[in-house]
């Protein structure tokens, strides 16, 4: 049979906003029993009465956080919800419901908002999250999506950044500056492509970093394991700005300082080996890199014993007195100051 | 002493997005004991025990949903607010939190955004909500404002679209179609401004209008109104894309039919004079303008005389059997089928 070369492609207009929603979200499944009503009223509804309530929001914006020529829009939409997730995890709790709001111009086929909602789907399937709401809207430029996540946690079970005490430990999640490199790795092969558009990129030795990248995954097993262990950490933050700032947001308020030790880092080999042949520091990735999804927290002293060992988690560091500043412990030895190298997307 | 003239410019890169956002929300209060934590860790987070939580969320897209050139920015504010505690209204509970997450492109200097964060800030106020959450990130065009409302009722308040029954009262808060023609009265002018921008417009007559176009306010009295008239409405929605398509939506999710009587329909008397003016039909305005943010709600028969001359409602029909359809009973006693002319963003 011959194939139809043509991809289907039916203009947003066709079914309208009402008819829109309802055809992206027909398939989507209800997991919590707290989620009371979801799509089709003018409120969404949940009960929850015996744990509080988690709510966060982010925006990610065509052009300023994600580029379509090399992130399929499958990823995007699953992206979309674990970057919304990892918020929910950092505050030791569980993720329940997401509302999903987009605004794409009419220079996106239907098909294409199918594909962005097979990776939202994709996302709360896997994460036993329910899609509770949403809007769908025309921009006059591109795409954006806003994605607001509920959760939920007893009251004495939830981590805030504010309770980190000296003499505790830090502790990361995995390992971080992936999904920096990765986003390096995209942009040369961009440059590469618009140079050479024939060029078969071989990206064999960068399929971990491109992963982190496109497809990450927040880390919803380290609040049930730090559970199984029985540590409640005594402050909590997920990584997404890079571990400096976000190692900075605990200690500015907690009210302490800390150490931090380069030789503690924890490095995938292909960041080891993409840093050196990209001729960067692998350090300054690991701390300034962001987008990582991992969760950074501090436990007790006393707790060490319970997660010695556990390959899910490294002890980077110590927390201090305020005074003693927060510095990074350099493989020579050598105390320096730890500097917010956060992303800014305003910056030009 | 003299003025200057150079209205302070101040650029969104010099202070970043977290600098932004403390600035921004520095001022705001908070009004409700169930919020346990706003701005200022990976969740705010909300505490409920015995009500149940309502969550909305509206995306509104410059050049799509407002035009800068006569909306200033602080009404924009104020309405982006607006329309989403209007949802929560709607399911007949108090709205107590909203995240507020802003996309700009660089044309905005900080005082503009302060402006718009003055608009939200005396919604909040005003509404005694408060601001726990959002997000805030470059663009590259435009404005767009992402609103997740969140409210609390307790289980059986709760009123969804789907319970209205046959021989209930079909019944509107305020009046209808202000806010169509304001808009219209705004793109007129805009026009005219084009044409001759030394003519200082006279809009004396259409003050009503505007405002409603302008600064709409969510109708937070009316379920409080109910609650003391003793009224539990049986089935209840906002009027965000015009009156027809609202009550299109009470019927097929409650599987009856209505009649509406066209004499009933509360019109203000610059919706009546500005129709004239325009030479259009009050009646489809009313029905398919939209942006009003009244709440249509069913009531029990039984209940009349509790809301009966009541200056805030207007009964503007009753429910049928789903068989007899939803009709529109004109002057002269003719039924005709009402139509869904809501508005659809999508459509060019």
């Amino acid at each position: 049979m011959l194939e139809d070369k043509n991809k289907q492609r039916t203009s947003l207009s066709e079914l309208g906003e009402f008819g829109l929603i309802t055809h992206l979200t027909e398939n989507f499944k209800i997991y919590n029993k707290s989620t009371q009503k979801g799509i089709g009223d003018d409120c969404a509804v949940i009960a929850q009465t015996e744990k509080e309530i988690l709510v966060t929001t982010d925006l990610l914006v065509e052009g300023v956080h994600f580029d379509l020529s090399y992130v399929p829009l499958k990823h995007l939409g699953y992206k979309a919800i674990m970057v919304n997730l990892s918020d929910v995890y950092a505050m030791n709790a569980e993720a329940e419901q997401v509302t999903v709001s987009i605004a794409v111009s009419n220079r996106f086929p239907l098909e294409a908002i199918e594909e962005l909602y097979a990776g939202i789907q994709l996302a709360c399937d896997t994460y036993n999250v329910d899609l509770i709401g949403g809007d769908t809207t025309s921009s006059t430029k591109g795409m954006l999506i806003s994605v607001t996540a509920l959760g939920a946690a007893k009251k004495e079970d939830i981590v805030y950044r504010s309770g980190a005490k000296p003499t505790d430990l830090i502790v990361v999640s995995g390992d971080v500056g992936g999904a920096y490199l990765g986003l390096q790795v995209l942009e040369r092969e961009k440059e590469v492509f618009k140079v050479n558009p024939q060029n078969q990129p071989d990206l064999e030795a960068y399929t971990y970093l491109i992963e982190r990248q496109l497809k990450p995954e927040a880390r919803k097993d380290i609040p049930r394991l730090l559970k199984d262990l029985e540590v409640k950490p005594t402050a909590m933050i997920d990584i997404s700005d890079g571990l400096s700032s976000e190692i900075m947001h605990i200690c500015i308020q907690s009210g302490v300082g800390c150490n931090i030790y380069e030789e503690k880092l924890p490095l995938d080999p292909q960041v080891i080996s993409t840093c050196e042949e990209f001729d960067i520091d692998s350090t300054m990735v690991a701390l300034s890199g962001g987008e990582d999804y991992e969760l950074l927290f501090t436990i007790s002293i006393n707790d060490f014993d319970k997660i010695k060992g556990n390959p899910n988690l490294t002890v980077i560091g110590h927390v201090t007195e305020k005074n003693q500043g927060m510095n990074l412990v350099t493989r020579a030895n050598q105390q320096i100051k730890l500097q917010a190298q956060g992303w800014n997307s305003f910056s030009e």
